[in-house]
């Protein structure tokens, strides 16, 4: 194991990230998903697990939880990009069209803003079906600077 | 049983709402619900489940996932206020102190806005621990007009 | 937020119940849920997840844990009527035909009974699929009065 | 693997089963429990999992759903006595003393009736914390005869 073990499991620093960076990561909402993030948030909403009471709503079936589908954009902010460290501060969401329990939700961030006084990064946050936007919006999340880093001229 | 047991599931109806309605619901988070939520969101962020790494960061502890905590909005949105049948439309989140493990967290949602055209609400969405807020936001929901609604006039 | 979120978290307290008052709630029940049902319980009956062995029963595929069908009654009196505060104290239960896993089961309760010495409110409790009756039993609860509430002529 | 895998999966049949034969297990229930009871029941009563609610009641901490402590016994008759194959009936529940997050819940059953006509058999179920009471209450199951069996003098 390395002697630094906590810097190996941080994601990017600050002086890493650049404009136009990218990461993706894709998962499938099952009704196992559906009922554990039932069990977690406490957001019994019949049109989340009641098939009989969904099939009279305009979706005509179970849709997953707009905060289960954005709960993807957090894991690859926190574990891709910025990764492990960043804090996450503000997150803006935009539930453009319904998910399906079943769909296969990609998650897709990019960095449009880095602000080097804070430092702070912006990111862009989307989520797709089939290539179809479902939801999108931006994140800001604290970016630590490398620990001991220096600026060139100190 | 009722012969509509669809209407009974229900929650309000837009012509329901008024201005200034609240709802608040709170739940203890701990190791437990960390460990779900991880599960369905595949955020395994070592800030949230690795005691090592969290200790030294600046929380010194393990904090929660954001979207966990902001889960119990979705929740008093989708169950209590307006309740079943609302449709998520758009969330703003600022999390504006850490949550760590095993604080009580309550979520309270005020009507700040009725558009009656769409129909929509605007709530204020905020989440405390002891009194501090944590994670504050605004969020929209389409609201169904009841069944058979007609306008005085019509 | 409210001075008094203990009392904004209560369901009914004793006074506010009436006979007859009902409540309604409704859940398919899948996959999912009976796998996660077998963890909490321990309940690894091959009835209930062994396809080849349910085949060869008298229902010819899996069913639900009979206990998983009741916890939806236990949700309804525990969530809606009379809610959070009140305790449980008995509960007895006929399966009267089994659930499918895949089946949406409706839960119903009602108010038939209100002793005001304990005080206790006895409750018929009902599950159905489809209009068709699976569980059937009454429920005796404690239900806290009003605090600061006096008897009127003490 | 046998041959007839069916009947290597299958409990006591009728035939085997004796008055007063009795099988016993425990299980802690902690918080993981609890939440994923949740999950499955949909019941958020704050009692359960709000920390804070739970201390202002005559508990004084969170208590574990009264059903979920009663799922303990479904899983010893569905897989030990008299075990997979038999048909949960009637189950009468009576709860004498709450259970603490973190207790060590021991179900236990008895047979005390048989009913060689339905077939049924009738058990006393009991859990206990610390060698105290917790929830006593009485199971009614219909066992399967012995395939091909026959009455010696048939």
């Amino acid at each position: 194991m390395s002697d630094n073990i906590h810097e190996d499991l941080h994601g990017y620093y600050f002086e890493d990230l650049k404009l136009g960076m990218t990461a993706v990561q894709g998962k499938t909402l099952t009704d196992a998903d559906v009922l554990m993030f039932t069990g977690v948030s406490g957001d019994t909403n019949p049109l989340h697990q009641n098939r009989e009471f969904a099939s009279k709503t305009q979706f005509g079936e179970p849709i997953v939880h707009g905060l289960l589908t954005a709960s993807l954009l957090s894991a690859l902010i926190g574990t891709r990009l910025p990764g492990p460290g960043c804090i996450y501060m503000d997150q803006s969401l935009k539930f453009t069209v319904p998910v399906r329990v079943g769909d296969t939700v990609n998650a897709e961030v990019e960095i449009i803003e880095l602000d080097s006084v804070r430092p702070y990064a912006i990111l862009k946050t989307i989520c797709s079906v089939k290539g179809q936007t479902v939801l999108i919006g931006e994140a800001r999340v604290k970016v630590p600077r490398k620990p001991n880093g220096r600026m060139p001229d100190s």
